[in-house]
């Protein structure tokens, strides 16, 4: 047995259980095929038996084909007086054809008691045959034992006794719950050590952020021979939330040595973690460790000054090592590496000394200051960086829009867009409703567009989502759009920022067009097509 | 010497460095009054050498009149190569006639080296001297030694003679600091251990959250012997924060069981969180522990059907020791323990078996299954909980609206809303401009009740949330509409659904202004209030 720490991540289970977490199946599983490529082990989808939208997850997820991650169902142990076959949620995890389960349990007796009101034996038989049941038709356990931490310092015997029965049966992981959060380091350290000596089984550590110290309890979990750490993606999860893995895999891999996921999977964890909020639609804190924009950003002058000599004067890590970057608060030095990254990804060179270089920068970081964010805008990133540097042509230019919505009493609502605009410099005027003002907007614009271009007729919005920046002037305050088209081949994202969210989402949504025709010829002529050319522009 | 933690709050100062965080004099006033009524013994108010603002803050919080707590200025060793008495920074600390100065100075090789280019003996000479210099004018001294564990890694003599210097210098307190926050858990214990043995003099701590481990680093560092402990409310501070005060304090006194304040200060830690957040205009995160709206919100149907029987199950501390109280949250995850539950929060009898409530729980179920979300949404709850109980008058109907946007290049977008709507039974006709179509559809609406309820003035839209349910038919698919809106005293959050972000943006809307009316008599009449006593509501 190797030193590698297994992950398995709840997000989609326990993080949902966080306030204002929401997740649609669609959602849950693009969220998983991130957590795939990050490198985790085990994806803990959701509970089948306690709603239909996770079930629906768990069918859809079969055709995800993930490279390593195994998608796991949560569930409990069966009910308490009836056999572990006639449990209507025991049942559903075999309907669903799960290949791994994670299964809880109670470990602290005042919980069977008050909780689940039933004897201290009948759980025993509960974690038993439960597990026997599961591992009989072939799935793989992962034993949850809930409490854990609580129980332990409760009724030390019995709460051994739970687990131990769960290894027995055939469990392949015990997991030590700090369900409640209210475990410190240095018990966590110590209990963890003493099973470690009564139970030769592979253990892993669940823990919860109710007293802020669930990234250094997974940790010391860890250091006393857990090999499992269970979390979620920015610590989402009931109340506090759980283990944050964006602080814990850094932790673990960079700080203890420790072998989680490859290295370049680690330099795309702030990726990962800026793109599951954006999916969550979680207000993402800029101070968040490692992954939030201000985590390796200076703003103190004796700080500025003396990373300008060396950045580990104050700075623990390099940031690149998590995807993440550096910034100066008050100086103009950060970005350029990144933005040069980011051009090669999409297939354009950009020299580090090109003036042209110099000024895309001094632009993202204007917009940046706006309120742009281009981490889940890429189109409209790839748009700015096409049109600082290669001459893009402006297929479309606006001249006027006017919206109406109008709304009667038991009446349905009825929205209206009049749009003009240029297209080759020819005006085109058209007029479209919509179900919504949005909708009618892209409608009408559609419209303008689709003599010349017919193929945009299979793109369609699949996302569309609105923040307000900050919260001084009430309603008058900045709003950001983000918005997301898919066609049958590529799904791609635009940013929109303004106090009005209309012109905000018209932002969005020219940029999305615009997007869509980089690749396309018009059907009456061939201009667009030959400035791409002339620019040197690599399909994608 | 008793065990009592001495608390150094540095919000003034660290935490201003965090971005987005900025203080005016005025609030810096407010925040020290507050922390010294929590009980804390310095605080740190900023660095007089650095800026005007800092030095006005030291000359008018000498007429607070605190009650413990003693106002700390910040500030360095002296420069390099001069006397402490040329130094313009220290005789500023003198002027400003503070009692006592926190002097940071360089304890790592490197850091002398690169940072501040000079050799390790003058390094040790400007320790020496500044501090010497310090006592002699009658002030006490904190001596913070910068970058400390790193330092000790690198050359573990010298960190310990920089210390040595400036506590035989007459420090009268040397603060350990983890500046980078690059330090894990047990390496603060062991050498925080190591350093006690070697010099036996007064020990704090200073830790920073980069690894998401400042809380975990403090404890461990009170536990092998720090007895000052140094962090920021809700942990603002530099680049990922500092240790975060608002669970450093419940964690050593309710956990470790050493005395920091009184358990009435303690019973104020929430309210004092939140006043801080609002004076700094920073988002709280709903899940910060011990303090936020989630730390104690259960949402998860198996929790709540537990704590129903005990709080303790999936509670760790009573709220109330912290300020703080439980919520439960109704959402897709729950049953029907939860909506009884939040009935009762509300002052509402809600019988297991009365009709009305299976009407109410029916009624939930098929607004969530169109899309609505009530854990984000507590106002509109509460509005649903009392139509359906309480015969709540509705003082507020909708006639019609209509809206308009229009847009030409390079002209400013313009928003107007028409709103016709009846209050109490009477017809109101009104017209506005906004920002947005939302903003203009608040003005127009509150126009139209400003006459009867004036007091509508004072609450503004705090935060706007929207996002798409489903992605299967584009533009046409539902949008559901997150409001929070606060007034001076309270913050209330409702929703809205619709295929129209209009038309859900409006339900949410007038749910907001609803709700806002529930404690409001009207100018002219009395009927709403009539209506409130009728149905037996308890005031909130």
């Amino acid at each position: 047995m190797d030193n590698r720490i297994t992950i398995l991540d709840t997000t989609l289970r326990d993080g949902t259980q966080g306030e204002g977490v929401s997740l649609t199946v669609e959602d849950k599983l693009k969220i998983a095929k991130r957590l795939d490529m990050l490198g985790i082990s085990f994806i803990e989808g959701g509970w089948p038996g306690s709603n239909h939208k996770d079930a629906e997850f768990f069918i859809r997820a079969r055709e995800l084909n993930l490279q390593q991650a195994r998608i796991t169902a949560f569930g409990s142990t069966r009910r308490k007086n009836i056999p572990a076959e006639h449990d209507a949620n025991l049942r559903q995890l075999l309907d669903i054809r799960v290949g791994t389960a994670a299964i809880f349990g109670k470990s602290w007796d005042f919980q069977v008691q008050t909780a689940i009101q039933t004897t201290l034996f009948e759980n025993l038989n509960m974690i038993e045959d439960t597990v026997r049941f599961l591992k009989r038709s072939g799935i793989g356990v992962i034993y949850d034992a809930e409490h854990f931490f609580d129980g332990y310092k409760s009724n030390r015997a019995y709460a051994m006794s739970t687990i131990r029965k769960a290894y027995e049966a055939g469990a392949d992981w015990v997991v030590l719950c700090d369900t409640n959060g209210g475990t410190l380091p240095h018990e966590i350290a110590a209990i963890v050590a003493s099973v470690k000596e009564q139970l030769d089984c592979p253990l892993g550590i669940h823990a919860h952020n109710d007293c802020e110290l669930a990234v250094a309890n997974t940790i010391a979990a860890v250091m006393a021979g857990a090999a499992q750490v269970q979390g979620t993606i920015n610590g989402y999860g009931e109340r506090c939330g759980n283990a944050n893995l964006i602080s814990v895999i850094p932790n673990l891999q960079l700080k203890l040595g420790l072998p989680v996921i490859t290295a370049e999977q680690l330099a795309g964890l702030t990726s990962t973690a800026r793109y599951v909020s954006e999916i969550a639609n979680m207000h993402m804190p800029v101070n968040q460790p490692f992954a939030g924009h201000a985590a390796f950003a200076h703003k103190g002058g004796v700080h500025v000054s003396a990373i300008l000599r060396d950045s580990s004067t104050y700075e623990h890590i390099a940031p690149g090592l998590v995807g993440n970057r550096q910034r100066v608060l008050v100086s103009e030095l950060s970005g350029q590496s990144n933005l040069v990254f980011k051009a090669q990804e999409l297939g354009l060179e950009l020299e580090a000394n090109d003036p042209n270089t110099k000024i895309l920068i001094e632009r993202v970081k204007e917009l940046e200051h706006q309120g742009y964010q281009f981490d889940g805008a890429d189109a409209s990133l790839e748009l700015l960086i096409r049109s600082v540097h290669g001459n893009l042509e402006e297929i479309l230019t606006l001249e006027s829009f006017k919206i109406t919505v109008v709304k009667s009493v038991d009446q349905a609502i009825l929205s209206e867009a009049v749009v003009k605009v240029k297209v080759h410099g020819e005006s085109v005027y058209n007029a479209a409703e919509g179900n919504g003002p949005i909708n009618a907007l892209d409608n009408a614009l559609r419209k303008c567009l689709m003599q010349h271009y017919p193929s945009l007729q299979t793109m369609h919005l699949s996302d569309y989502k609105v923040r307000v920046l900050d919260d001084k002037d009430g309603t008058a305050t900045k709003v950001r759009v983000l918005i997301e088209f898919s066609d049958r081949e590529e799904t791609w994202s635009t940013v929109g920022v303004s106090e009005n969210i209309i012109e905000a989402s018209w932002q969005a949504l020219c940029d999305s067009i615009r997007y869509a025709l980089l690749d396309v010829k018009p059907a009456l002529n061939k201009r667009a097509e030959g400035a791409k050319e002339a620019v040197g522009l690599v399909n994608h």
